[in-house]
C-alpha cells in the first residue's frame, strides 16, 4: 500500500507492506489523518522512527476476526496499545504502559498510510452526524481535554493558554467551556482572531496587553518552545500550575529557585479521554472546521508536511 | 549589637543597630541559630541582601508591647511577615504574601545577631522539654513537612528523597513515618548511616543499587544541584510526582519533552507549618541532634559559614 515513510529523519513515499493485524486488532481503512506538530518534531528528530508516522486519523474499519461487529464502522483510535499485564497497566495508568506502543510514533506503523492496525480495544465509534473533518479531531481534543483530567478548573479561575497554534485553538475552547477567566496569548492575527470569535480574549504576546505577571491560577503551555516556557512561569501566580501541553524537543533551561520559592507546580500533559472528546464534537461545543488549513492527497504527502511547518498554518490533513 | 552582616556578597562581624520592633511586632533575643544552605547561597549571591543573614532561630521575647503575655516566652518564629491584605494573603497563602517580608532573607533582618524583630504572629511557644538545639530545627522540619501538605503520602507508596544532607536528613526521617516505602540516596557514608541507624533503607548513588528508573511515585529532591534534578526525573515514574525542596541556584537543563511523555508531575515547595513540626520534636518522633556537626559563637560566624559549606558537613548553630 501507498505510505510516508520516515527514516533517518527524512520522509518519503514508499510502497509499504500491508499491515496485518494479529489476534484482538482491527484492520482500518484510513479515510482522513491530520498532521501534528509532534509529526514535524519526528521529522527534526524528537526520537528515532523507522516507519509509518501519522496519529490523528478517521477510518473505516475493513476487517475485525475477533470482533467482526466492527467491520464497516466508522472510528477513531486511541493511539496507545498497552499490555494489559505491566505494572502501570494493572494500576490502571494504560496510555503509560511499560510495553507500549504508539500509532506513528512508537513501534507501530501510523496513519499517513492507506490502512493500519490497532487494537479493537482503541477504536471508538465515530456518530454519524461528525464529518470526516471534525473526526480527525478526536485524537487533538482528547489531548486538550487531558489538562481538565489533571487539573480541576473552577468557574472564575484566571486562566492563561499560552500558544494561539492548533493545541492552543483546542485547549482554549475547551477550557472555555469551564466558566473560568481565560486569556489566550498568540502571536498570529489570524489565529487570535479565531479565538475572539468564539468569544474568547486573545491577545497578541508582541502588544503588551498580556495578563499582569504572577496572576494565573493555570498556565497551560501549548507553544513547546523555551519561550513560551518562560512565559507561562512568568504569568503563573505562586502556588499556580503550568501544565506543559506540547511536544518539546531537546532541554529547556528553567529558572527552579523561582518554582521552588512561588511552590509552583509543572504538570506534563499528553494524551487524554476520546469518549468526551467525540461527545463534545457532536454536541458542537467545539469549532474545530475553521482549523483545517490544508488538505492534500496522499500522493502529495511531503508537500503537506511542508505546508504544515509553514509559520502561521493550523492543521493540515492528509487524504489517502 | 554584635551581628553577621552580609553584602554584596561579603560576610562581616558588624555593629548592627538594634531592632526596633513596629506595633505588632516582638523583640527577641536570639538562643541559638542554625546555618541553612539558603545562607550559603545567599554569599554566593543566589539573591541580593544587604543585612543580616539567618532565619533558623530559637529565643526569648525580650519585649512585646502589642502582647506582653509573650514576654519571657522562649519561641520560634515563623519566617514570612505577610500583609494581611494582597491577593495572596486573603486567599489564605499569607507565605507568598506579595508584599512579605522573609527573616534574613528578604526585607528583614535575620538570626545572626543577638536580637531580632518578628510579628508576634509568627511566633510559637516552645514545650519545655525541648532542648534550644531540637527547637533550633523547628524551620527547616517545618520545610520538610511542607512535602506532606502538598502530596499525599500513602502507605506503601515507594518514595525517594534524593539526597543525604541536612534537609533530606529531616524530609527522609518525616517521610518515614507515613509507612511509606522510602529510599534515600546520597553520596556521603557518615550521612547515610545516620538514616540506617533511623530504619531508614539509605543507598550510596555511586554504588549501583539506586532504586530502579522509573519507578517511584514520589521524588523529593533535596540536593539543590542540576545532577540531583535529573537523577530525581530519572528514578520517577509516570505519572509521578517530584518535589523540588531545595534552594537552586541558576537555571537547570530539564528534558521537558520526558516530563510530558510521562505525564511527571514537579511540585516546588519551601516553607511549612511549625505546629506539627514542634509536635515532632516534643514527641521525640524525629532525632535532630546528631544532625548538628559544630556549634560557634557569634563572634565566630563566619568560622561557622566555612564549616557549613564544607562537603560532608550538616548543621551548624551559632550562639549569640
Amino acid at each position: 500500500m501507498r505510505a510516508v515513510w520516515l527514516r533517518g529523519g527524512a520522509l518519503t513515499l514508499a510502497d509499504a507492506p500491508e499491515p496485518e493485524p494479529p489476534p484482538g486488532e482491527a484492520l482500518v481503512r484510513v479515510l482522513l489523518a491530520g498532521v501534528c506538530r509532534t509529526d514535524l518534531e519526528l521529522v527534526h528528530g524528537y526520537r528515532a522512527l523507522d516507519g509509518i508516522p501519522g496519529h490523528e486519523f478517521v477510518g473505516r474499519v475493513e476487517a475485525s476476526p475477533s470482533a467482526p461487529e466492527w467491520v464497516g464502522r466508522r472510528v477513531v483510535g486511541e493511539i496507545n496499545a498497552s499490555c494489559g499485564g505491566c505494572a502501570a497497566c494493572r494500576a490502571g495508568r494504560r496510555s503509560h504502559c511499560e510495553r507500549r506502543t504508539v500509532l506513528g510514533i512508537r513501534g507501530r506503523h501510523g496513519a499517513f498510510a492507506e490502512r493500519l492496525s490497532l487494537p479493537v480495544a482503541n477504536l471508538h465509534a465515530v456518530p454519524d452526524r461528525l464529518s470526516d473533518e471534525e473526526a480527525v479531531f478526536t485524537e487533538p481534543l482528547a489531548a486538550a481535554l487531558e489538562v481538565q483530567q489533571q487539573v480541576p478548573v473552577e468557574t472564575g479561575d484566571r486562566v492563561v493558554v499560552v500558544g494561539d497554534g492548533k493545541l492552543g485553538q483546542l485547549v482554549g475552547q475547551t477550557l472555555a467551556a469551564t466558566g473560568c477567566s481565560l486569556t489566550v496569548v498568540g502571536r498570529h492575527d489570524a489565529k487570535l482572531s479565531l479565538l475572539a470569535g468564539r468569544g474568547i480574549r486573545a491577545v497578541d504576546a508582541r502588544s503588551g496587553s498580556l495578563p499582569p505577571g504572577r496572576s494565573a491560577d493555570l498556565v497551560v503551555e501549548c507553544t513547546g518552545n523555551q519561550e513560551g516556557v518562560s512565559l507561562a512561569l512568568r504569568l503563573v501566580r505562586p502556588r499556580g500550575t503550568v501544565v506543559l501541553k506540547s511536544t518539546y524537543h531537546g532541554h529547556a533551561q528553567l529558572d527552579l529557585s523561582a518554582v521552588v520559592v512561588d511552590e509552583v507546580t509543572l504538570v506534563g500533559s499528553r494524551c487524554g479521554p476520546f469518549a468526551p472528546a467525540l461527545d463534545l464534537l457532536a454536541r458542537g461545543a467545539v469549532d474545530v472546521r475553521r482549523l483545517v488549513h490544508a488538505r492534500y492527497r496522499l500522493a502529495d504527502a511531503l508537500a503537506a508536511f511542508d505546508h504544515a511547518a509553514r509559520p502561521g498554518v493550523l492543521k493540515v490533513l492528509i487524504e489517502p
